[in-house]
């Protein structure tokens, strides 16, 4: 059996070679939340205080796009997975794997992009590690973070309750599109960017204003993903209102253009978030007050079942399904 | 500019791109030991805990060698970088690179073995990410690991003192010989086998039985480029005795047939230390007692100056240098 482009989607696929493979770690738990939780990052108590680690991998291309770069989301994407777990980034580690021929005024921009992500994200890169392979042996470059935490209470993905509100930070599918469109040679102007941003400000303000019960970041496998594995591994059902769902305009266009649906792509500075019915509106108005959060909408709620429902605007009724396989490689 | 082979050495125009692009983070520290030391790894101080963190990208060839795999590197590369801190291997993350079309067989022989040195070293991976690349965009597999461990009292590599005594914790040489004798398909039998084995056992006795002021694992680059690091980060001259270099008779035949200076190559399961003088047989005996330690020898001291200087056994001196690039790319 080989490995093939779908394992690396982020989907069902992938799914099934961490389950029957990458997961087969006796030693997987280091007294928190492990590797058998598969969720953005781990736990280990260590003295009362949780610290949280994780680790990304980033071969996005083209090198820059509309809204950021590998850079960027190197930063972002570790620092956010970090937030999705209840963590406020402290520090990261930084891996580079470089192809023998890269420019290194290329390098040095994007550790520029790095170094301005880190400021706005509030974390340092304190340690790294640098291989330089031979051409053809990797195509340009990977950039790998790991990063470490601390969570007052962590939250999981795990976690949702009938009865909970949903909320999305932001618009849906910017960053995959930006990718998508730019990799195709479409110009639309400054239409189209990327969505990448550090959000554990936003996050922060969350919890503060009220009971967040779980949270994921829709990246690879988009919204569409996110939810199904909220609801999937909370043991519940999921109905999204289509007509919440806040979607750009031009993101929507696009989408149609390529023939991608927007909830199936990536997205780099948002959170999927499942909060107390309660404390849903004071919840949603501080997201709104951060930079990253003006577009957040509640779009949906938990009923005890499974899977996810889209209700439709005409009083319809379909499946949202995680995709199978991904529309955009190399998104992040 | 552009990157070549000799930046991803280890060696001295590594140490340029380092000092030129790579460590230009302003975020560079979070409170403790941080990148601008490039030191084995990071000290973050959490509420008087020193956790230490460190990261390490694997790319070896070929994927199993005499003595180990790429699995059994990228666990003990990143939990040999957290003891050098001084830090008790606690938690690792790992991030898979994946070529499209590679064998899912060999990836779990690799996973089982990774799962072994976990053991070994009482660590465990705890949260991870796969990437898969199609063909021709990445060599096979790359394995990013990154750790956090615990310090009661975090060592730098750059504390050497006139008067200090530097040990080896045992043979060196064998992993790069191991490396380059299996690529070019010399039958050594099982004489020449990389020396790839978590340290913290017998660098945790070691820092029992006496004052140990630095350390520094003598991976790319070998034990030349750890000792000179050592030395000018110490601002200290160290004097080396030839004779009483530990090298295995099979390594030193195999070095001299393909001209590789077995000081210049890779080590993944040694240490080089400094220690206080009268502590040095105390924590000699120490480590020769941990399964990692028997061959550990006394191979030299510290004086004040510059420069690491070799006495050989007929009364000449000669400079031990860094070496300029690597004899062994893709060694670890």
């Amino acid at each position: 059996m080989k490995i093939n482009m779908m394992h690396g989607a982020g989907g069902a696929v992938f799914g099934e070679l961490l389950g029957e493979t990458l997961t087969k770690y006796k030693n997987n738990n280091a007294g928190g939340i492990g590797l058998e939780s598969l969720d953005d990052g781990a736990v280990i108590p260590i003295d009362g205080k949780n610290i949280v680690l994780t680790t990304d991998s980033h071969v996005v291309r083209p090198l820059f796009f509309p809204g950021g770069d590998i850079g960027r989301i190197a930063v972002c994407g570790t620092a956010n997975d970090l937030a999705m777990m209840g963590g406020k980034p402290l520090a990261l580690t930084c891996s580079m794997i470089i192809e023998e021929g890269f420019d290194i005024e290329i390098l040095e921009r994007i550790v520029q992009s790095m170094d301005s992500a880190l400021e706005e994200a509030g974390a340092s890169i304190v340690t790294g590690d640098t291989k330089v392979l031979a051409k053809g042996e990797i195509d340009g470059i990977a950039i790998n973070t790991a990063g470490i935490g601390i969570a007052e209470k962590p939250v999981r993905d795990s976690a949702l309750k009938p009865g909970d509100i949903i909320i999305v930070s932001g618009t849906l599918g910017d960053h995959g599109l930006a990718i998508m469109t730019s990799r195709e040679g479409f110009d639309f102007g400054e239409q189209i960017r990327s969505d990448v941003a550090p959000v554990w400000n936003l996050v922060n303000a969350a919890m503060q204003a009220g009971e967040v019960h779980a949270m994921k970041d829709p990246t690879r496998g988009g919204f569409s993903n996110a939810i199904n594995e909220m609801a999937e591994k909370s043991g519940v059902q999921v109905r999204i209102s289509e007509e919440s769902l806040p979607i750009r305009r031009s993101v929507r266009s696009a989408s149609e253009l390529l023939g991608i649906n927007p909830l199936d792509v990536a997205n780099e500075g948002k959170v999927v978030m499942g909060v107390a019915p309660e404390d849903a509106e004071a919840i949603l108005a501080a997201i709104k007050k951060d930079k990253y959060g003006k577009d957040a909408a509640i779009v949906g709620r938990v009923v005890e079942g499974k899977s996810v429902i889209m209700e439709t605007g005409i009083g319809g009724e379909r499946f949202i399904e995680p995709p199978v396989g991904d529309p955009v490689p190399r998104v992040c």
